[in-house]
């Protein structure tokens, strides 16, 4: 396998050519920093931008979901999806206001989508994915019965083509505007998990686990 | 103006309803609440999904970039476009996998973009996004000159149609997993905004304002 994705037309830069990346190493990462990805797809040429949760096992990024969804519905028939994940890491305040900025890391995947339909395989899919969030979540609570397996569609989009686009560091400036008389730099931005909250009908003899000190400082 | 938005074919929740609203100061929240979003198009039947900053006045929503953009290119040709803004605002952890879920906020609109053409207009527009973004920028930074303002395209969407999703609270477990010895609750996230960051060829002189405390504190 190689180390990079080949940009076809959908995924190549058309612009600021420094900031694209097609290697897996920088795309995989962007995919694994966050689980929001939005995915993008067409009904009767109305394009839609359906925000959920993702996670990623090589080549294949995953998504899932209620079988009414109308976004799980549409897409596992194979049509053409735009897969993407956003970050944004801060505000960059230049000089002029045309170098104004955000410094951020994104990821579009371009590919098809398709259900996975062997029990085992779904079963194991949802494993990884509370796995990844939550570790230590799947052993302690109740595996999905079949009831609520039909009731969920797991999603599989093979990644055909994927760039990743960043952008870091302070402002670039025109060189003569380096002499104004204006603040310059970057706010950065974050994301932070917050102490958890306990379920207020949860017994109060189970005490917060271990794994939950990990989700929070992960 | 009504208060709310008639849910149409494309912005009418299909399940899950109690999380669905459409009057417009839940939508505006979402929406005014960052300023990342993901704009859906498509050429050739093909979605794309492009991730870039938005603000808003009234139902019009704004959104800008290099003119040699594909995205602006394409979207201010006035095809059908859907604009989502997404938060993560926790893991939800129940005490089945199938209850498991996400708190969330997001926003998803329908409608058609069109180029603010008007020069006015358009630095007007441009300085509503620096004011809102970067309060007490726009004095001190040298603004856009003809060729700067010619190499930016402003794009204004109406919304024609357009809902929120919004899940807050604790997990909803089936009445008889209550009784699980399992954990259950939420981990919140949020994101927050660290000190600012001095460009390195910042005049040691120009001291941080005002405004940057209060870009921090917002």
């Amino acid at each position: 396998m190689s180390d990079s994705f080949s940009p076809g037309e959908r995924s190549r830069a058309k612009r600021v050519h420094e900031r694209a990346h097609y290697d897996r190493d920088s795309i995989y990462a962007v995919l694994d920093a966050g689980c929001l990805c939005h995915v993008g797809y067409v009904i009767d040429g109305q394009p839609y931008v359906t925000p959920t949760i993702h996670w990623r096992e090589g080549d294949q990024v995953y998504f899932h979901g209620s079988s009414a969804s109308r976004m799980l519905r549409t897409v596992k028939q194979g049509i053409p999806v735009c897969l993407t994940v956003s970050f944004m890491d801060g505000l960059v305040l230049a000089r002029s206001g045309f170098h104004c900025s955000v410094n951020y890391r994104s990821a579009m995947l371009f590919g098809q989508a398709e259900a996975v339909e062997d029990e085992a395989e779904k079963l194991a899919a949802l494993k990884t994915l509370v796995d990844g969030l939550l570790p230590g979540h799947w052993p302690q609570m109740r595996a999905p019965n079949d009831q609520e397996m039909k009731a969920t569609t797991v999603c599989r989009l093979n990644i055909e083509e994927a760039s990743a686009k960043i952008r870091t560091g302070p402002p670039k400036d025109d060189e003569e505007d380096y002499a104004l008389a204006c603040w310059a730099g970057v706010v950065p931005m974050r994301t932070v998990i917050d102490p958890p909250i306990r379920d207020p009908r949860l017994n109060d003899e189970i005490a917060d686990p271990d794994y939950l000190q990990q989700i929070v400082q992960a």
